[in-house]
């Protein structure tokens, strides 16, 4: 197992990489903008492969990381179902498993500090977002924030968990690196509360200064899709009406780059192949199952996944492999949605 | 096992305090004084007892906490025998096991950023001090440093731990927490080098001002030890010489505070019981041996140590426990040896 917490000092972030094994796939939680250049440092250091870089919720205090290690390493970029970013690769949900290779996160929906605020829980330790500090919680007060929801995120879910579960923020500003939720429950100032009004109570009378940042960070974290458009420009994207006549035509193969929990969630294109987007380079060079598809029966291979940013990739990768027919679906099976498309589950 | 990395964000410094259970023993590897309330509290939450304080060299870059920690928790400070501290609990060498309750640290003495440094080995872990840094290694330019020291302590013992070993430097100014032998002897700018003497000329050229807070923190470092005078202002202390006379007496106990590994090195006084000061609280309280042989026998019990610090201490809390004729040797075996006392091996 490779587990590195890695501070950015500026912002006071915590952010994780993990991986299995040297040579295996990685995962980035909350990683910083300005510190994109260390992580792929070390990714490259350890051999890793960066699959999926990961936040918590949308911060207010520092720019994401996100979109640049997905402009540099073609990783996935994951968020929670509710957050009001432009476009992620993926969205997740309560009860999902967050995988790479060797490593399965258990996705805790966590909201309070923010109405996107998500926990993620790998066996002996919690990576709490903003939503569990060490000795403390995170704000409530902007960003839907609810001491409510957050009570609840806490007393219901994380605190829950037993008592020598580590607890990994996304911030510590006195230099903790991580605790215990045993500890938290036993010496968290936050939460020496007897109901859900006294925490309501108590995180009303914080009265804290807006984040430095906030006015920068939040608008930039929430523009962090991939741009769609260059591939359009060169005839590489269908909309999603356009593939809808494509179903069921024989030179066209339909290739859905999602993983299974998205694919049991939101359904299927009728006829589609999978082709999880981590295996992609694979499957696209010569001798591999994509490549020799579209070579020995002339199909045209159509991409598509969540919201068309894998597929995107996808496409340019395919592109210079040498299948220049690729194409991908526009907007992803989000898009194909509110064309009402038709869908297999 | 209980360990936690804890940062000074002022200096850059990493702290360590490790136990290997709630409740039981701990030891603290260089503390920063700013953060001993911190320390301190942490402690008490996790139900520790803090009985040793060590630093991996004299600090030229924060003032070290072990003097505040031996005051508030009475716990044994550590040094190296090479240290230019005036008094140290307990001074260590090359070979010798730094313990405390389920845990054994093998103690490496590692010069070369100073000539007082060491680091210290726990199975699949290093602590370098400013030996060895992740992707960097400490500065050679004062303190009677030496870059071809450090090039044998680098290339002669860390480098030669397993490549899996982590590595927990005493300090990180980029944001990188921990690290790995294996990545440091691959990735390391200073460890890329061909022979000493290449090394000694990398390191000549670093051109580094002094630290900020070098003038302040050397000469506090360097006086750390317990003032002994007060104990000796009431009566409570014997010099080494005084002690002499006491050699045989029936009415004395002389009650030797070290450790197993520092009486074989040194060798003890003829017909002194040995009773370790970690467990002084214990032998002091009615029931406890040592109460009870001082009331049972009516002898005057007469502590030693290494440096007095221990026995200075014992004293106070003998007294405290209602032994009223305890007293100590003042400036322990090393004033004994000075004054030519005589020796068992």
């Amino acid at each position: 197992m490779i587990f590195r917490q890695l501070f950015d000092s500026i912002s006071g972030t915590y952010s994780y990489l993990l991986a299995s094994r040297r040579g295996g796939e990685a995962l980035i939680i909350d990683p910083v903008l300005e510190k994109v250049d260390r992580y792929l440092q070390l990714v490259k250091e350890l051999d890793l492969k960066l699959v999926k870089a990961v936040d918590t919720h949308i911060h207010a205090d520092h720019v994401t990381g996100l979109g640049a290690l997905r402009d540099r390493t073609h990783c996935i970029t994951v968020m929670g179902e509710q957050a009001r970013v432009d476009v992620v690769s993926m969205r997740v949900v309560e009860g999902d498993k967050l995988t790479i290779e060797g490593v399965a996160l258990d996705v805790l929906y966590t909201p309070g500090h923010t109405d996107d605020s998500y926990s993620f829980l790998m066996q002996d330790r919690v990576f709490t977002g903003d939503t569990l500090l060490i000795r403390g919680t995170g704000r409530t007060d902007f960003q839907n924030g609810s001491a409510r929801a957050q009570y609840q995120s806490l007393f219901g879910k994380l605190l829950k968990l037993p008592d020598e579960t580590l607890v990994y923020p996304a911030h510590d500003y006195k230099g903790d690196t991580v605790s215990t939720i045993g500890e938290e429950k036993a010496f968290n100032p936050r939460l020496q509360v007897k109901s859900v009004d006294e925490y309501v109570d108590l995180m009303s009378k914080l009265n804290l200064p807006n984040p430095k940042m906030m006015d920068v960070a939040v608008p930039a974290n929430m523009r962090q899709g991939l741009p769609q458009d260059e591939i359009a420009r060169r005839g590489w994207a269908l909309t999603a009406t356009q593939a809808m006549a494509q179903i069921g035509d024989p030179n066209v193969a339909l290739i859905d780059l999602r993983e299974h929990s998205e694919r049991e969630r939101h359904g299927v294109i009728p006829g589609s192949l999978n082709a999880p987007y981590p295996d992609l380079a694979m499957n696209i060079r010569p001798g591999g199952v994509l490549y020799e598809l579209a070579c020995s029966t002339g199909k045209r291979l159509v991409f598509y996944c969540a919201f068309g940013e894998r597929s995107a990739m996808a496409v340019q990768a395919a592109q210079d492999a040498g299948l220049t027919t690729a194409c991908h679906i526009h907007g992803g099976m989000d898009a194909w949605r509110k064309a009402h498309g038709p869908l297999v589950h």
